[in-house]
């Protein structure tokens, strides 16, 4: 195994280990809102890519977590020649290898804000980590919003302290839905090509995985028992539906794993359990 | 008023006659449904286009279309680069005229079958009409698929022998979600750049509106008062997910408008009322 295979082995493995950490914490969340009834657990689904690889797709329907998914994959193989224009590195050389850990909770609550987390690593003839995490509150709550930025602020600032400034303003400008002229949430950090050295990226990408993990669950505790409306319920509904023009129209991932031939079941776990349109 | 401007002008009024039809007759449907209570109305609302001309939506929320859109606008400019090269005639001069009526029906009871129509005569350098019609049924039915088809293709004979296997064709190749690997619906006909001679290919526009009016609403005075469970009703929301999906990552106008500025509440009309991803 090369330095560079073994290096991809161990973020590939990390991002297991944070999947199950974060599985753990949703469990206990949905365990501790209800002491009397059986709590939600994830289900774990496997998927072979026919390219080469495949993935995991851990999925909770509970009583907070509506529906959360945490999709794991480790995947290899060779861009399409459409795509591999667009790719750094793949334009010499088509083969890729790419693992990651990608995350949506839409929670049933509308007073909980539904989130958004993905990192990953990506090997072409270049090598670089990305990702993000963006809180997609529907009733925003200063506390929250300022919660959540701090917490990726802490992670971006172990680095270099121009590091938060530069992906949150890339968050702003990337979950962004055009054609309703509105962010998609209330922000966060997105990140993309990191590849100054792979020590320091893969740190900070554990590091963005850690904070993550750290705030959401925090907010979640502290949202999930206050009451709501039925009215509430359908301003959640519209804007999970301005969640969803934005991921089909224009989520990166999502067009490219559709446009691919990825999983669609894994790719559009993004998608909430209901939207409205009305 | 040139001869190309004033035939401009008798489609634009076509297509604002259609409507007109199309809205009463649903109206009258909604009154039959339940002569005890009050029926639904259609509301219109206009809207300006910034870079010139606009439209009216018509949009009824009713016991039987539980969200019916009808889009009739007449618009002209000039086409952004990238968009100009994709479009017939417009590479030498971006300035363009186009004219439509767009027609989405999602539908209460799951049994009623949602419908799209969409006819429209566009001029650039060259000019041409498009159009088509589809049938999405959620539980479908030989009867209703059968009298939909054979309505469209009353329409494409009137024209050529061969038009309706070429236009039903089209449909099945255009009304597909390639991700899911299935086709939106049960089909019917799609055409586009038809430019053999303007008076003909305005006649077989008209016919497909006229065919389309006499037939959807026969489907829907069938079904209309078939019980449902609620089951019915869940799988129904599933469906609409997969109509979702298909509008915001494939379908030509949806992207076309939302990417070239257009109205975002006029181009997402089409979407349903509520949909479910479970």
């Amino acid at each position: 195994m090369t330095k560079q295979e073994e290096e991809g082995e161990r973020a590939a493995a990390w991002f297991q280990d944070l999947r199950d950490r974060i599985c753990a914490t949703f469990e206990a969340i949905e365990a501790e809102f209800d002491p009397a009834s059986v709590p939600a657990r994830f289900e774990r689904r496997p998927w072979q890519r026919p390219g080469g690889g495949g993935g995991v797709i851990s999925l909770m329907r509970g009583r907070v977590f509506e529906k959360v998914g945490v999709n794991v994959s480790t995947v290899h193989g060779s861009f399409a020649p459409e795509f591999a224009k667009a790719i750094p590195g793949a334009a010499e050389d088509p083969a890729f290898w790419a693992s990651g850990i990608s995350l949506v909770a839409h929670m049933t609550n509308p007073h909980v804000p539904p989130v958004h987390m993905n990192t990953r690593h990506i090997v072409t003839t270049k090598r670089w980590f990305g990702g993000g995490a963006d809180l997609n509150s529907i009733f925003p709550v200063d506390e929250d919003t300022a919660d959540f930025h701090a917490a990726l602020k802490g992670a971006c600032d172990k680095f270099d302290p121009g590091r938060y400034d530069r992906y949150k303003a890339w968050a702003d400008e990337y979950f962004f839905i055009p054609h309703r002229g509105e962010p998609r949430g209330v922000g966060g950090i997105f990140y993309d090509y990191l590849e100054d050295d792979f020590d320091q990226d893969f740190a900070f990408t554990r590091e963005v995985g850690l904070a993550f993990l750290d705030v959401y669950p925090r907010i979640v505790r502290r949202r999930m028992h206050q009451p709501w409306t039925e009215q509430d319920r359908q301003v959640q509904q519209v804007k999970r539906g301005r969640y969803v023009e934005f991921n089909l129209v224009y989520d990166r991932g999502t067009q490219f794993g559709l446009k691919t031939g990825g999983n669609p079941e894994a790719v559009l776990m993004s998608l909430p359990p209901s939207a409205a349109w009305p």
